[in-house]
């Protein structure tokens, strides 16, 4: 493939927050903010603590959730002071990192995230974007000892609903698993050492530096599954069975054990051989989601380098 | 040592949600009361959803911890319409399954809760009593893949603050590492494994059987240990170091690795050699609680039965 030019990512926003309870990110971001860091390099770093309510908390949120607010609907919505919060907050951010869909937004938007899922490091993106894959490529080459991956989500821009779409180019990291409302040091590392390379990566690709092309494997969501409930109050009824918990990306097929029910039985599944992930994550139970399904796909990318 | 006598335990209550983000409890009481389970062999069974408002909204607690509500003082205040949720819920449940140092109080209870910490199957109880003793050391013969802990809280039983100090006996169960807010099958089958035990040993304890002294550990608590903390803002600036994460009971001793904080730095601890246990507990971010100190002990169990 022909190499592509772009402009150098001199405006960066590293965020935690967003839900309060996920801590690896608020802790970075205060850390980051206390040791008055605004510049690495070539790259002037914006650090916001984006959700600070739900952080003073320890909530996911307030009154709805942040992380579903930065579609387009909803940041040109008009808001009053009896607004929900986050919606006021979403506003306040898209004015503060974007506007979204602007030349002022920011080059880059990273938005940090925990899960309690055994998801490792992983990618949230949507629109296929050179820079974040070639951005993964570099973890991958430079994280030995921890699968870097990533997930593709198949939303237009304008209805992508999470913090990092504000930005011109941005995604999420998830990274699991932590409890909600602590902070473990493995998952802490983690993610700073992610951090650190990706730096690195924005300080060669504005020197100049060319990033060959290749192929990296993504997963596309295919759908989710809820866990099996009691008809008439809505109560689960099962766990997920210890096969399949801690076990997200590892293929599930036909007849693999999914749901424990509280009396015993097991229940297996019956689809297409898919790849499970957010299994069993703390937040999804109200949103009547026991794990999601996605399909493994390939992406080629071209050569890039900055605009000479 | 002489064998001991004692009338037969006829009532026991099983209960789960004290914390309304502990799912084990919640899980197990609502399976129990959904298939209608008050009786099993010569034991009656009362289970109780403690804290069904918390259990709701899916947090520790609505206005105050309830499980610090059953002392004597608080459990004998005047209460209004206006005192903490808990504190009434407290005085309704002492009067269900107590009251406290009554005859009418339940033979046994037993609380269920969860640990974000990795404290695998660990009873607390408070004073000396054989029948938790016992039970343990039953619990530990039967369950051959779980280590079973007990930590004795030297506290007079006026001063218990816990809901399993309403019984005449009585005691906690903490199963972990669980995130709040999530079930896991793993967890559950430690557990559900746990109480059908307990019930065999009160069927064969009611039924006349005599149970061999012997000894057993119990870990008694020394002292608690904070996260280092920005003086001005009180927010922590370190995490539990990867080497003591997840090793509760393992014994610490001076020089070993205690905290790494967020600007990388390792601090050591500088003490006695003890055993830690709830370490990371989340909830005990807000009691300024990073990890507790515990010495071991070993107790002389007399052999007991049922009085003939």
């Amino acid at each position: 493939m022909e190499s592509v030019s772009f402009p150098p990512l001199s405006r960066v926003a590293v965020c935690g927050g967003t839900h309060g309870n996920e801590m690896t990110g608020v802790y970075m971001v205060r850390h980051l903010q206390k040791e008055k860091i605004d510049k690495i390099g070539s790259v002037s770093v914006s650090t916001v603590l984006t959700n600070p309510r739900a952080v003073e908390i320890c909530r996911r949120y307030v009154e709805t959730d942040l992380n579903r607010c930065f579609t387009e609907a909803l940041l040109n919505s008009p808001v009053t002071d009896s607004s929900p919060y986050e919606l006021r907050r979403a506003q306040e951010l898209n004015a503060q990192i974007g506007p979204k869909g602007s030349k002022e937004a920011m080059d880059l938007i990273i938005d940090i995230h925990n899960t309690t899922s055994n998801m490792g490091l992983c990618f949230i993106f949507y629109s296929i974007d050179w820079f974040t894959l070639h951005i993964l490529k570099y973890l991958q080459s430079k994280m030995a000892s921890v699968e870097v991956r990533a997930i593709q989500l198949d939303i237009p821009i304008a209805e992508a609903y999470s913090l990092e779409s504000v930005g011109k180019h941005g995604f999420a990291i998830e990274a699991g698993p932590q409890p909600n409302g602590v902070v473990r040091a493995d998952i802490h590392n983690m993610v700073k050492e992610a951090v650190d390379h990706i730096f690195s990566w924005l300080q060669e690709f504005n020197s100049g530096s060319t990033f060959e092309g290749g192929e990296v494997e993504a997963y596309t969501l295919v759908k989710s599954i809820d866990y099996p409930r009691n008809p008439v109050t809505g109560e689960i009824t099962a766990a997920i069975h210890s096969q399949l918990q801690d076990n997200d990306f590892k293929l599930l097929q036909r007849g693999n054990p999914i749901f424990m029910s509280f009396s015993g039985e097991t229940v297996k599944y019956d689809g297409e051989d898919l790849y499970p992930f957010f299994v069993n994550e703390c937040a999804y139970y109200e949103k009547k989601i026991a794990f999601h399904l996605a399909r493994k796909i390939k992406l080629t990318l071209p050569p890039i380098k900055v605009t000479g």
